[in-house]
């Protein structure tokens, strides 16, 4: 048996990093955890250490480990021979799942990765307006990409000069790109108003997390939310939700089906794909025609809705449907934020759990959510990596995101048992000096 | 059992032209082929109807549908329990077959579309180098996205002017990025020189096929490509192949293998992850430890290198590595294009059908392989489409992509008799006229 840092060291010489993504790394515990296999709420390591993952795939896991509907339909592709390229009836019936769940949707199309679904519907908006700006909002994110990848989590040195010059969040993408990128802060009518009057007339897109899943979990505020849409109503803005964390997350649908705002379009992922690399991007028939063959607008590639990912899909639309999903995923998150609230309030801690559906953050420094992204400087990361190391050490996975109050979740296999064990631990740590 | 055409009717009301990807209408049959199943060299489509597969999913389907191999692989994962976003000691073997079988390969990096691929890599070129433009050759193609989607292929209208202000290939596609692209004919030295003279000092990488495989299978010269391998090393240009589809396809490893130029850094992908949704980036150590965490750019991704298609990868690298392997592949390959060749030459067609391993292009009105992109002008993308039409009717399935002259190939489980089977359609259609 291999220690994690042997396998690290190994991995290292082929991979940069020893890892497929930079953030695996797991900068809590030092290396990246190395696992051998996974069954239900548990993942084990190359050292046999078993851990509840309350990663759960940053969201994709809400099926979690080894689910018995994803079993059967990935033994069901292997009896259609998971034919490549070609579209089924398969595509059509998830298309479908989408269309009559997510508010905005008169119209889907299935690709891999979530970076990939916003890359496309940005391109789409663009098209459709014939602009070419995109005013996005501050602490939010939407990919890994140089259309976007701009002006999302500059550093705390680089306010305000973000708004003038937004910030390029990897080396690599031409300051070309930047100039294309209009950052708001979160929750700001005034910044809202006056991004759009400057910019009306060159802006393609405004995008945003509903819930800023990303960066400590805040809500957009309705009156907001409501501004948003009549503005960008009012000067041919396509207005685009980044649902890929929040779909499918509380309800079989979008948070936007609940929040009384439509947007034009979205992106869906994580998830839908019970767990296999799945994503989507959606939106009203006007934009998603644009796509070619109907419109002028490129979306291909040989591995778009392969029909493994589509079968994996379908079993998830049909678990997330029935009757006692959401039912069930509310107990058990009712169980989980009520302890957590209980441990943070005994041990008078100066934190706060912002939580949609099964999906939470953890935010330091103050006790009610914050209301935008400067507001969240008050997070210690470096204290919190150390809380996630003392939590990883007594059995339990948070991912670190580099100690950001990003965000965490649990997995419709979670159980009461794997609850109280993740309370008790956190009543451990959190009652210690961190 | 529904019609092709009932499918696409009921596709096309949730997913913009009733596909996930603009290419799968196929023009040559007016619908795009809907699937069942499929099985070795077959794919069934919804009506009943069986065809030889000549597209083997652009490439990705090197190992056939529903091969025994991959079948393991997929039990295997559900016995693992698929966990997501955690790396195993299979990432590591993958990337170890990798970097022992592509020469220029010290890391690599695996993601899910070779769209991703070329994106990543590019960033992590300009990172290195610190310059941003891309030097480019005309009818090569790196992906669908807004680094690169830029004076491939235009028209043959925009010429000369391409050169000048590269064409911009879909909508939505900013006029800026064009400014970063510099496109250069194929095997044209002076071309070439001029370019790196001119722009030497803002070029960050210089990128092409070595087996133009997107537009007629055109081989670079080798005296050109030691030129261009000397240019770019004297220039602090990074040398980039994509090699997603020649990979592996005429040996265990790739084309730079057996071309004696060896460029810095190379993309793969189509075939390796077994018929499942994986691609490559790789080289040499010095660009590849620009990634996060080792670097400053940024790759990350939740599903990036996902257990699935690293297992499928792993089963793909041991087939394709097992003695018996290349030389049934060349096998099939000479009756193929052995056949092919007599079939032109018996019909004094003009046409000629270069090939690289188990991937060939058709060519219409030459009798030699073009040189470039221009030189491929006189194909008939109208008589082509009535070509593939027929060889549908009669059988067997030629993607079409617009008529153009682009790549067709065959299985590691085509049979001789699927061959003669290609070959008496082939003699049919083509001895009538089209």
């Amino acid at each position: 048996m291999m220690t994690q840092k042997e396998q690290w060291e190994k991995a290292k010489k082929v991979l940069p990093g020893g890892v497929n993504s930079s953030t695996r790394l797991n900068k809590a515990i030092g290396t990246p955890f190395y696992v051998t296999h996974g069954k239900g709420s548990r993942v084990t390591g190359i050292d046999g250490k078993e851990l509840i993952d309350m990663s759960c795939a940053h969201g994709a896991g809400l099926l979690g480990n080894a689910h018995p509907a994803i079993e059967e339909a990935l033994r069901r592709a292997i009896e259609i021979g998971y034919v490549n390229s070609f579209e089924t009836v398969y595509h059509e019936e998830l298309a479908a799942y989408v269309v009559s769940t997510v508010a905005c949707a008169d119209k889907v199309r299935f690709c891999s990765s979530g970076s990939e679904a916003t890359m496309h519907l940005i391109r789409a908006c663009r098209g459709y307006t014939g602009k070419d700006k995109i005013i996005r909002v501050e602490g939010h994110f939407h990919g890994y990409h140089e259309m976007i990848y701009i002006g999302g989590q500059p550093p705390q040195s680089e306010f305000p000069r973000n708004r003038k010059e937004p910030y390029v969040e990897s080396a690599g993408i031409p300051a070309q790109f930047a100039e294309l990128i209009i950052p708001i802060p979160f929750n700001d009518k005034v910044a809202l108003e006056e991004a759009i009057k400057i910019h009306a007339d060159e802006t393609a897109l405004l995008i945003l997390e509903p819930i800023n899943f990303n960066c400590a979990g805040i809500y957009a505020d309705t009156d907001y939310l409501q501004l948003v849409r009549k503005l960008t109503a009012e000067n041919n803005i396509v207005l685009f939700f980044d649902e890929i964390q929040s779909a499918y997350k509380k309800s079989f649908g979008a948070a936007q089906n609940e929040l009384g705002v439509i947007p034009d379009v979205t992106t869906i992922g994580k998830s839908i794909g019970g767990g296999l690399p799945l994503s989507a991007f959606c939106g009203k028939k006007e934009v998603m025609d644009c796509f070619m063959p109907e419109g002028k607008v490129q979306h291909s590639g040989t591995f778009n809705a392969h029909l493994i990912p589509v079968l994996t899909g379908l079993a998830f639309m049909n678990e997330a449907s029935k009757p006692y999903f959401y039912p069930k995923l509310y107990e058990t998150g009712d169980r989980l934020y009520t302890g957590m609230n209980r441990i943070i309030k005994e041990n008078d801690l100066d934190m706060v759990i912002p939580y949609y559906g099964a999906r939470f953050n953890i935010l330091m420094g103050r006790k009610t959510p914050a209301r935008n992204y400067e507001e969240t400087f008050c997070h210690d990361n470096k204290a919190f990596l150390a809380i996630l190391k003392k939590c990883f050490d007594k059995g339990v996975y948070f991912h670190d995101y580099g100690g950001a109050p990003s965000h965490h979740g649990y997995s419709i296999q979670h159980t009461m048992e794997d609850i109280s064990f993740v309370l008790n631990t956190l009543q451990e740590v959190l009652s210690q000096k961190y």
